[in-house]
């Protein structure tokens, strides 16, 4: 139990300091990699996934780092309902405490930064075409093809040892290259909402404001989108 | 039976929602990897083959996801000739969804858009320079390495798992990167009059016409490159 | 013995399809990868090197796709002197028949485009700087580079399959994306002679001289790096 | 224990020619790779610790390639504690050599290129904005990552041979994806310090000061945040 929440907690963490990173070192004022494009930025969180994933199995979780994986599987799966709270508290706090290291490894930046949308950005996704029925759609349709895509991996391999991390971390490559246009590619609750509260509690010198009435898209599309795809996976 | 239609037609229909999806992630209006270049492009149809085939095999399919794979199969390998008609049926239909997915995913966009070779781009392809004798050159060529570089895969290892799709979208990436040039590389009739399809029905709203005159270069030259690779296999 | 010519060319035919493809498309005028930049050009080759070596190795040759491979093993090491003639043979004439497929499937690029020196660019490498001395020192160092990590890459496995070949498509990966700078990163007699007499040979538009003054440098540098990466391999 | 020496001495100077070399593609004079942007960069350090560890377990060694990893594994693990003195002899000299590889690759470029900073740049890292307690900061947590996912990782399997040695290097490019924008991440005393004597040494055309005062960041930040890593992983 211990070990669950142990690895669901650093192995989200892991995934948002290297995803909240990689969009503060693409948006941030004079960071080496400014204007890097989306190639880095799905790199970088690709990079996340892989790593995020096999810490968290390594320490003992499952390696969701997501509720909508969690709720997902509880509803329609046979995964344990008694952890779905305790993951989902990982998972937030996991998330929280990954933008507030970004946050400090990226300071200096923060503080040379003016655009205050960019700041957000790297702390939590907004559309860039504000439509909120959607922006809804877009991120129940990608959380969708994580989920059906994830279901269908095979069982990990002894063998593969940490390689058992790549497929997933290749198919979240390949969601945030094609559906990740409109919304930013959440698909996951607690990747935009820990770091949403982040960005509302920390001190951050050139702050707006953050966003809430964005804020329950990437919490619903992604719980929608997820359960839609078990649900029809065990259909077939 | 079943289980292989509806693995082609998930598998072709995960294709081309990421395929479909990257493209439109890179052409259109607004979207955030919006001129994301060629890399972007390519990964993206990489990642849809890897996602595609191995969901598709998973689901009971062969993962082919492509009518000139199939067609070359059965016509010079013992794939079995009852199952061509239901593949290619399954793989059309695939790709017809994927391609509306798409366009749901990215509504706000396709509105914001005004150029139509654009929209028209986001679901079928059509050459830089139209001089259809090359133009169908260029897609055999690439076929014809799709095919010859598909039958010297080793078959699929179960201790690889998923990781047994990652050669053949490596194969697409490389073929995208360096042939794509000319024609965007259909190199897969589905892949291109599913699409095209969905385009003319659809009620998008800037829309101009499916350039159905170049619509049979992406089915010729896949279904010709294809079945020469295999012949020339066979020879060797 | 046929085998291994037929694997050999084969091989060297599929890496330089995708090799010169990949410039092709980058440098030629209109091509859609056109400006795809430097991360475009290293994938391509890359993954051309992984097809063209799993092609050649199933087949029945030994993947070497390269003079300069070929000559330093049968100097230092166990391979068969008897092959050599062979083997470099069907890597010319393959290095050779993949640039003509290139120029067939990007004709009407080449046709619309007027920079020789982009045409000349498709098929053989030129320095950035010209410098002999120096020019001949950096292919030296990036063969010696090739060949003593792929010396250290471990011995096939069954189970990876064609997941063997992925290793050294990295380490050229690695190799173009670093040392490619100066000259192009050649490291292969192969791949820049049978290319430059097909340019030197083929009816291209405007065409432009074949820098035959150069030529010997992409040849000298690498047989000299290779055999040197091998000579203080063996004394390891 | 010669061959540690041997393995970490050429696993490190390998890691140095492809990681200084990917910077001086990107950031000199007339290089082919000039502004390719940061995907290059980090792709290009990636495989560098790909070969690198790969190269150096081959010969013998364990792979560290990096004093903060061979500090921490004694102080806190049972890595023998008589090895860390030679480890970080043949890491400091292998990094040394390796930068001075680059610059004779590289050597036509530097003297082409006048910007002393950019030239500096190929040896060793300088942060944005300087505020040296966040650049600090900034490099521990990198290490820190690095050391933390490291531990993590699954032990070698015979199988994957050189596959091993590809989820160190994933790990490598998500944190320099996204933890690389304010440092530039040194997050390895030897990278740093060997390259940074060797610019001091070496007869350069245009040189500036080798940046001394910045020095001990990338050597201190490194061994502290490595060594919290172990200490923490340690607990859990």
């Amino acid at each position: 139990m211990a070990e669950h929440f142990i690895g669901e907690f650093f192995g989200t963490m892991m995934l948002l300091i290297l995803g909240c990173g990689v969009v503060a070192n693409v948006v941030l004022h004079q960071s080496k990699g400014q204007h890097g494009g989306w190639i880095v930025i799905t790199f970088g969180w690709a990079m996340g996934v892989f790593v995020g994933v096999y810490t968290a199995v390594h320490l003992g979780g499952s390696g969701h780092l997501n509720p909508a994986v969690t709720i997902a599987l509880a509803l329609f799966k046979d995964f344990d309902q008694a952890l779905v709270l305790p993951y989902i508290m990982a998972q937030m706090a996991g998330a929280f405490c990954g933008s507030v290291v970004v946050w400090l490894a990226y300071k200096n930046h923060f503080d040379a930064t003016t655009d205050k949308e960019m700041i957000r950005a790297v702390f939590c996704t907004s559309p860039s075409i504000r439509n909120l029925k959607y922006n809804l759609l877009t991120e129940t349709i990608g959380t969708f093809i994580l989920l059906f895509g994830a279901l269908s991996l095979s069982p990990p391999s002894d063998t593969l040892g940490t390689l058992n991390a790549l497929p997933v971390a290749l198919l979240v490559l390949g969601i945030g290259l094609s559906l990740g246009g409109p919304t930013g590619y959440a698909i996951n609750p607690a990747r935009d909402l820990g770091p949403r509260i982040a960005h509302f509690l920390l001190p951050i010198k050139t702050k707006g404001h953050s966003d809430w009435s964005y804020a329950w898209i990437p919490v619903a599309g992604p719980v929608i989108g997820g359960s839609m795809a078990v649900l029809i996976y065990n259909m077939l």
